[in-house]
């Protein structure tokens, strides 16, 4: 069993009307995004001189990334007093930013694997997202 | 000058046709709420026995509110490769969680002070959010 | 491959001396300590009433651990620039706290199955960073 | 009275044998030097091609002390359960961070506006850490 399951397994009170296996699924795509958005602007930043410019973008994007999906992967950690407003919000507020962090990536990646690499956490964390959104009703 | 106003005074760019004003005021008044809603999750966890489980929602909501004005002040803070739908979605994100824990706050402050002061910090966030949102078109 | 290794394995520079494999492992260990202590303080504020008071510590060093685990991920998550007495530094905070909420969460975890969980994802992140420390020379 | 300050009166138990107000100002430095190393590492993305190679270290290191003042802000926040050495560990590690993005934004603060404000900044959060540091004993 995975981390996030075990953890979501010993939780002491009931979840209420979210979809467990989505809501496992999404903490770990948007855990595993945050990581990869930060690892990627650093290795933008590390590419040779000339690269450099045309990522700046990709950099920025990658920095709103990690800390949207972090944030994220938290709220939805977190299951006491449970607010589905406050979840939808968020959930949209990551999809949106996977999207774009997704699909600026995209452009880079031909050139560096990085951002290849990256493109797809985003596009599994942006899934996920959809998913869990359509299982709060 | 404030600290957050002489940092974008120094921005060696344009920004775009975001509002200035509004922009200082929604990132003072995301780091502002952001460290309230830690402080008033740990007062929370800080009374009396006999009070703390009325307070588990709005502990819980606290920290999501931390959370996410935190990142909604770093978002705000970043103007390289500005893109509009992901500012958009992240403080409509800020604005539905600062509703949120405002409403919760709200419910304690005439027992608990700090419930007062937080919820203030958050309508004052909730409106700097909607007056950025209104200059993004 | 997992995906911390990945983007590790996509990263266009020098690495320096750090150790890769104590370097991956440590990331992974702060990721999932992260996740497991935010995890765990809402968990315990979701326990009955009469169990609330006596878990006050432990949500509170669940809620640092969990900032400081997240944020020495990031830190390890980038190479650009290194310095060394800057990771080393995070990564000493990032002990401290982990044996801290190790053991604070290892004094319940008799009583509730989360603490017991969390204080095993602790405890491997602490031996995480000691182990990459003591690549750092 | 100031928003920090301001929550700290009402916190509704005892704060320990910390100095209230050497506590008050490092949370205040902490918040505004995250802010200002937030908004630095997007200017240096900012400055034209041929300057950005040389502000590499510059926005890794303003990445790093974002982070972690921003969490060292919030474990100062936490009063409840406190723990002496976690905060001198997190004091510690926000120190050297500071010290390392200091000397470096220093590095750059003649040739762009921004680094020489966030190198004042990350100096004053600096001076406030030690000061707190002396006051726990």
């Amino acid at each position: 069993m995975g981390a996030v399951q075990e953890m979501l397994r010993t939780y002491p009170a009931d979840l209420g009307r979210i979809g467990r296996e989505a809501l496992v699924k999404c903490i770990e795509e948007c855990v595993n995004c945050a990581q990869a958005c930060t690892a990627c602007a650093d290795a933008c930043l590390s590419e040779p001189d000339d690269m450099l410019p045309a990522l700046r973008k990709c950099i920025r994007t990658n920095l709103d990334c990690a800390d949207i999906c972090e944030i994220t992967g938290r709220v939805l950690s977190r299951h006491a007093g449970y607010d589905a407003n406050l979840t939808r919000a968020v959930l949209q507020a990551c999809q949106q930013t996977c999207a774009s962090c997704g699909d600026e990536c995209a452009r880079h990646a031909d050139m560096h694997e990085h951002c290849r690499v990256c493109a797809e956490a985003c596009r599994r964390c942006d899934q996920a997202c959809a998913q869990l959104l359509s299982t709060l009703g």
